[in-house]
């Protein structure tokens, strides 16, 4: 099928799931979950081949897959997530009456979602770019990521399956296979409304300027990953100095490092550096080099700790060895904070288990980090409550550079729940004001329209006076069920 | 000031401003409206003589434009509208356990409005971008319009006037007059987080650009007005041919023509074309020119008119009289909706006081039109109920074209409430999913941050577990106050 007859079936097919009640698009999400658990002999193994990750962590993340399905069924079901918002008529207002508004969020029509090589089921064909979108009301235009052809066409069948047995069309969802080329094709298509993308940051960036060209720009929700860096202050440290550098280290190294929040960069006082960089040494050293998700990614991982290794401004803790070039040994150097502030080239983030850890001497020169900082996706602070008492600008300040502040814990691991955000400011994502993860994740496919004086009969359900779908709505500027 | 200092001056203020309560922000906006109101004496003569518009018209905007600054002092004094979203900690779930994870919509930082010609007041200094930018939290850096700089510094005065007497800083809203280049030496600099703007396509679009080249792109909020189409059905025509004639040349000709909403563009059907011609004949011609903006916007209207002259699918029932430059007179032509279709040139907006009438045949060729519109900011439809019954496709489609879709009277009015949407898809705007109008546009301003396990005392109000605040918010799913 070539990509135009793709968007003229898309279009054609959001004509009519765009009417569709919220109880049934939840029904035919439940079902796909059902059918992707039944799956699960034949996904598994599928893409435990073709991402060289663990057998258990890919169970853990079809179980992830199936929740955040649920989680978007039950949103849709609820069907409160729309913000209607009602301001009925004042015919005598004086000096104007006032006419009848009322608004919500309408889906924007055709999406293409590009998958992610990391999350071979989470991010991808039935992960939460499309499942929001979807649930949102948007039929989906997906570029499958070449590091997984079998395991997406396998999903895929599953959506397809999911469609039949529900009676809805098959063009909600279609799979596209192919290159760069190809998935530049389909953002420039004129009938495609918006852009989901979780990859690098060239990626992100090229179909970030592709769609902002376009003679009708469409938004671009592109996760591009960061360095999620960790604040330790130093009674925290001095506290739980092994426990710290164990979780420290299993973050770093879950999954090959291959995560959009690993940890790679740390900021640690000179005081406790020496006891905590023993403590972080300690447990780097058995730790195995494990496969990376495809060779071209191991590559880049060991031409970036090259690069690196040319720098003297770098003390090695551990070196990456790349004697398999497919395993990503873990590697960390350490740096002085002043030589980290001068050169942004430390700054950057190198895709799996390595780490950069800073040394700071005092509160000013944190600050000077933290002013420095780019965009993340999450930052850590590791401090006693009481050390954070006076520090109301350092957090501030780190507010403003990420999406999540963590108080305890890693950032690896991203729950999906209604309060998640999963986006941070550039050059974490193109589209800080939104979140890829999460409930508030379907807002992004969708765009509020305001209908003035219409018919009661012609008004969507959840706009109507009787309130039919008994959802919560905001009247008069009074939030009511 | 050099815009280095200004920008920096207001990122210490946004600090601040930052930390500061709803109730708070919701006084010092009060403030504002009372000290506009009780500036009319000063403030009216200005903008009726920079703007050539009447007194009347500018007394009702600085009502409006108060009317909509305490529209977001109360939203801020409520609090409800930072969505605040609590997924408490799980700490015995199996297989993990669920972090303690709390959401709300926290401020950008400061931001860049350009004030709009066509409303001095509602749309300029102390209008709709620059109050919900405060009322979200961001300091404004505003460039004023120079067709009237004296308003615009007058209302800026107020503004500083009401920061002393609130004991807020000065640097909260900066005033910058200049040209085109100051505004993009604001929009480059490093510190902007955002930027709002209404006016013309190739304003918008240059500033769309240059805000998505830059280093760290920023969003771009830019409102550039549309065409409005109106939707005549031949019995509503048939019930209220002289009624809807009358309406619609008063909106039409309302304020000469320089709304963004004007309706510059009617579907009517054939039958009904000679009798609804005549009575928008008989309507103009008597209808006076009415002195535009400044002598470069009637330039402006004169020329798209002459190049609508040069066209022979048009047939004249007014035409604009350039007799003197100043005055926009009004103008309409009428076209087949097969000549229409057939060119791009005819889908354009001309800013002024002139429609196309397009005379359309059939239900079919209404469809089309609809398929071929571009994005608007509204689009209204004159039908009786019965004639909709069976339009649902028709009705679907022109949803996806517009913000702001009308059943009865006419699209210039813009209600300034909660359901309002005005934005709507490109080129009506380059932000669909946001509106500039209503309480919704403090959203704009506003990025959503999630804290994780975050000590009770650091919390912001807002998330606190005693909900101190006492708003509305998300716990568990479940919405609670």
């Amino acid at each position: 099928m070539n990509i135009n007859s793709i968007f003229h079936a898309a279009q054609a097919a959001f004509l009519v799931f765009k009417n569709l009640s919220g109880k049934e698009k939840g029904r035919f999400l439940d079902t796909l979950a059902e059918i992707l658990e039944s799956s699960r002999a034949a996904i598994v193994p599928l893409a435990v081949r073709e991402s060289n990750l663990l057998e258990g962590r890919i169970n853990g993340e079809l179980g992830r897959t199936t929740g955040q399905i649920r989680l978007f069924a039950n949103l849709v079901k609820e069907g409160s997530w729309v913000e209607a918002t009602i301001d009925p008529a004042m015919p005598d207002r004086s000096p104007l009456p006032r006419a009848d508004i009322r608004r919500f969020l309408t889906p924007l029509g055709p999406v293409v979602v590009f998958g992610a090589s990391n999350f071979p089921l989470a991010f991808s064909t039935a992960g939460g770019d499309t499942i929001s979108a979807l649930a949102a009301g948007c039929p989906v235009i997906y570029k499958a990521h070449p590091a997984h052809p079998e395991t997406s066409r396998k999903v895929a069948e599953c959506i397809h399956q999911t469609l039949a047995a529900c009676g809805l069309p098959v063009a909600l969802f279609t799979h596209v296979e192919g290159g760069i080329e190809e998935g530049q094709e389909l953002v420039k298509h004129t009938m495609a409304k918006a852009l989901a993308f979780t990859g690098s940051h060239a990626g992100g960036m090229a179909l970030f300027h592709l769609a902002n060209q376009r003679e009708v720009p469409i938004p671009v929700f592109a996760e591009m990953g960061s360095v999620n860096p960790i604040f330790c202050f130093p009674q925290k440290l001095e506290k739980e100095n092994d426990a710290l550098a164990k979780a420290f280290v299993a973050s770093l190294t879950l999954g090959a490092g291959q995560f959009c929040t690993n940890p790679g960069l740390i900021f640690v006082p000179e005081k406790q550096v020496q006891n905590f960089g023993k403590a972080i040494a300690t447990e780097l050293k058995d730790m195995a080099a494990a496969p990376m998700l495809h060779p071209g990614i191991a590559k880049a991982y060991y031409d970036s700790i090259q690069s690196l290794k040319a720098r003297n401004e770098l003390c090695w803790v551990k070196v990456a060895d790349p004697k398999h070039l497919i395993n990503g040994s873990p590697a960390l150097a350490e740096i002085k904070a002043a030589d980290w502030l001068k050169d942004r080239f430390f700054h950057q983030e190198v895709f799996g288990a390595f780490a950069l850890l800073v040394i700071y001497r005092n509160q000013e020169e944190l600050l000077e980090i933290a002013q420095q900082l780019q965009g993340q996706l999450t930052i850590t602070v590791w401090a006693e409550e009481e050390e954070l008492a006076d520090q109301l600008s350092l957090v501030n300040l780190l507010e403003e550079k990420c999406g999540r502040l963590i108080f305890k814990g890693v950032p690896t691991g991203v729950e999906v729940g209604h309060a998640m955000q999963h986006g941070g400011p550039f050059p974490s994502t193109t589209a800080s004001q939104s979140t890829s993860v999460g409930s508030h994740a379907i807002k992004r496919f969708t765009r509020p329209i305001a209908f003035q004086d219409m018919p009661q009969k012609l008004l969507p359900e959840a706009l109507m006076d009787a309130n039919p779908l008994g959802i919560w709505r905001t009247v008069n500027g009074i939030l009511t069920k």
